[in-house]
C-alpha cells in the first residue's frame, strides 16, 4: 500500500509504503494522508494488510483480529465519521461472506478496492452537482484541502470547482491557508496548480475583509462528520468562514458524499472534535523553527462545527440539498 | 533613537539605531515598529531627526523639510491614523513656535518627547478602563499585539488585560497568532510571559470554536483608526473574530486612545487598507522556508474593518464609550 506523504508538499513529492495496519494508523495520526474520504479509504486497505498478516486458521480468528486492528485505525483520528464508517463496512462485509478464509481475504481485497472506486464515482457526481452551483466569473472561496489529495480522487468541494473548470467557467480561488498545518497553503495550492486555476493565497482572517468588499461569490469547503440536523464539522476555522458568508449575504456550502452523516448524532456539539499536539501551533514553520517563545503553550482543536443556520446547502452525490436539512435529506436518501 | 527589532522576537531581543527620518520611515515600513500608537511615537522623533539634520538656515525652510520628511513618513503605512495624527502634530507646533531655528529644534525634541508621554499615560488611563470590564476568571481572545511593544509603553487592550492582572484578578489569555506576521504568536505572548500572565495560543480561525465550546467570556483588540461612525479598522482578522463574538453573545472591545478615530471619515469603508507584499503570506516562516508551491500568489491585506453593530463598547482614556458610538463620544470629549 502506498500514500503520499501530504506532509511535505509541496516542496517534495513523495510516495511512501505501508505493509501493516499499524503503520496505515500511524500515517493517519501523523497527517501522511488525511482529508475525511481519503483516511476512510486508507482504513479500509488498512484493515486488508491486517487480514493478509493475520496468522488467523478460522474465520472467528480473522475476525478477532480484523475487530481489533479496526479500532486500532479509529482511535487514529476522532472527528471524521469516514474513518469508522469505512472500518465497519470492512467488517460487516468481513461478518456476511462466505468461504475460506483465504476467501476471505481475497473478498476484503475487492471490498476495499470497491469502497476507493465509489469515492471516486461519487466525488464525480458531487461535483457535477457542486459545478452547477458555480457561474462563470465566480471568486470562491476554498478552506483546508478537499482535492485529489483529500479523497481517492478528483475531490469534493475542490472537485465541483475543477468540474467548473473543466466545463470552461472562468473561476478564481481565494486558497485560505488553514492554519496550523497549512493545508490550503501549501496541498489546495498545489492541486490548483496542477489544474491550471488560477489562485491567491490568503491567510484565514482575511476572508471576511475580502468579502466586505465584494471580492468573493461563493464558499465551498468540506466535511469531516455531519450531523442528522445539518450541523457540519470541518476543519477548524470553517465556522468563522460561513459566518462571515451570512453576513455578507455570501452563500456558503458544504460539500461531502452521503457517508460523511452521522444519522445517530442529532446535533453537531455532540461530535466529538480532535485536539492535536500543541506544537502544530507554536513551530508555524513546516520544519521545527519556532514561531513562539520557550515554555509558551498552546490550544490546537483540528475542527471547529458550523450550525447549520449559517449554510445555504450541502453537496451530495444525491444532489444539493437545502434547508430544511434533515428533512430535505430524507427525501433526497428515498429517491 | 534606539527601537527594539520587533522582527525578530521572541528568538531575539535586539535594539536598533536610527539616525534620520528616511531610516524611521523604512523601519515602520518593514515592522522594525509596529503597532499604531508606537508608529505615531516613531514618526515623532523622525521628525525631530529631520530638523536636526535640516541645514534650514531659517525657519521658513526648515518648515519646508520638515513637511517633507513628514511626507515621507506618512506614506510608510496607510492605514493607522496614529501616523500622520503624530507628523501634523509635529507640523503644528513647530509652525505655532516662536524663536530661532535652533529654538525650534529644542522644541520640537520637547514635543516628540510629550507625545511620547502622553502615550504612557493615556494608555495607562484607558487600560483602568479596560479593566474594569475584566472579571476575576475571565479567559479573554485577544488579537494581534497590542502591548507595551505596540505602544510606548503599557499598552491599549493588553495594557487593560496587563491593569487587571495587577489588581489581582486571574485572568487567561487565548493569544491568537495573528496570521501572516505572528504579532500574537510573537509578541503578546512573550510579553504576557515577561507579565506572568497564563495564556494558550490559538490559531486566527478557533476563536470561534473556543467561543461556541463557552471557553471564552470577553474578545479584547486595538485599533488603527476608527471611523466617525464607530466602525474600527484593525488588524485583518478582527471583523471575523468580532462576528464570532457577536454570534456568541459574547462582549468585544476595541481599546484605544481618542487619537485614534478619525472624524473626518464618515464609515469605516472608507478607512484606506494596506495591501502589503505576498511573501508575508507565502512565506510562513520567520525566515524564508516557503509553505507554499513556487509561483503561488497571494493578497495580503494588512487590516479589515469591523462594522460597530459588532462591537460592545470602545474603550478609551475618556471612558468606556457604548452605542451609539457617535453620539456617546461627543458627549464624552465635552466632560
Amino acid at each position: 500500500m502506498r500514500m503520499i506523504d501530504q506532509r511535505i508538499l509541496p516542496q517534495e513529492f513523495k510516495l511512501l509504503s505501508f505493509s501493516d495496519h499499524q503503520a496505515v494508523a500511524e500515517a493517519i495520526q501523523t497527517m501522511v494522508v488525511r482529508g475525511a474520504p481519503a483516511i476512510g479509504a486508507a482504513a479500509a486497505f488498512g484493515m486488508v494488510l491486517a487480514a493478509i498478516h493475520s496468522p488467523a486458521g478460522s474465520k472467528a480468528e480473522l475476525m478477532q483480529d480484523l475487530e481489533k486492528a479496526g479500532n486500532v485505525l479509529i482511535d487514529a483520528r476522532p472527528t471524521a465519521v469516514n474513518l469508522p464508517w469505512a472500518v465497519q463496512r470492512m467488517l460487516r462485509g468481513a461478518k456476511m461472506s462466505d468461504g475460506s478464509v483465504e476467501d476471505l481475504r481475497c473478498y476484503l481485497v475487492d471490498l476495499a478496492k470497491q469502497i476507493a472506486d465509489e469515492d471516486v464515482e461519487t466525488n464525480k457526481k458531487i461535483s457535477e452537482y457542486g459545478a452547477g452551483l458555480i457561474d462563470d466569473g465566480d471568486h470562491i472561496v476554498h478552506h483546508c484541502n478537499t482535492g485529489a489529495l483529500a479523497t481517492v480522487d478528483w475531490g469534493t468541494a475542490l472537485g465541483a470547482i475543477r468540474t467548473a473548470h473543466e466545463q470552461g467557467k472562468h473561476i478564481h480561488v481565494f486558497v485560505d491557508e488553514t492554519r496550523p498545518r497549512l493545508q490550503g497553503a501549501r496541498l489546495t495550492a498545489w492541486e490548483l496548480d496542477q489544474y491550471g486555476i488560477p489562485y491567491d493565497i490568503i491567510t484565514d482572517g482575511a476572508s471576511g475583509y475580502l468579502m466586505r468588499k465584494g471580492l468573493v461569490q461563493k464558499v465551498f469547503f468540506g466535511a469531516d462528520r455531519v450531523a442528522a440536523n445539518g450541523d457540519v464539522a470541518n476543519k477548524v476555522g470553517s465556522y468563522m468562514l460561513a459566518l462571515a458568508a451570512y453576513d455578507n449575504g455570501i452563500p456558503a456550502y458544504s460539500v461531502f458524499p452521503i457517508s460523511t452523516v452521522d444519522f445517530e448524532l442529532e446535533r453537531g456539539d455532540l461530535i466529538p472534535i480532535e485536539e492535536r499536539e500543541q506544537s502544530e501551533v507554536l513551530q508555524v514553520q513546516l520544519k521545527d523553527q519556532k514561531a513562539s517563545p520557550e515554555g509558551a503553550s498552546a490550544r490546537n482543536f483540528a475542527f471547529d462545527v458550523t450550525p447549520h443556520r449559517l449554510l445555504s446547502g450541502w453537496v451530495t452525490e444525491k444532489g444539493v440539498i437545502y434547508p430544511p436539512f434533515k428533512k430535505n435529506l430524507q427525501a433526497a436518501m428515498k429517491e
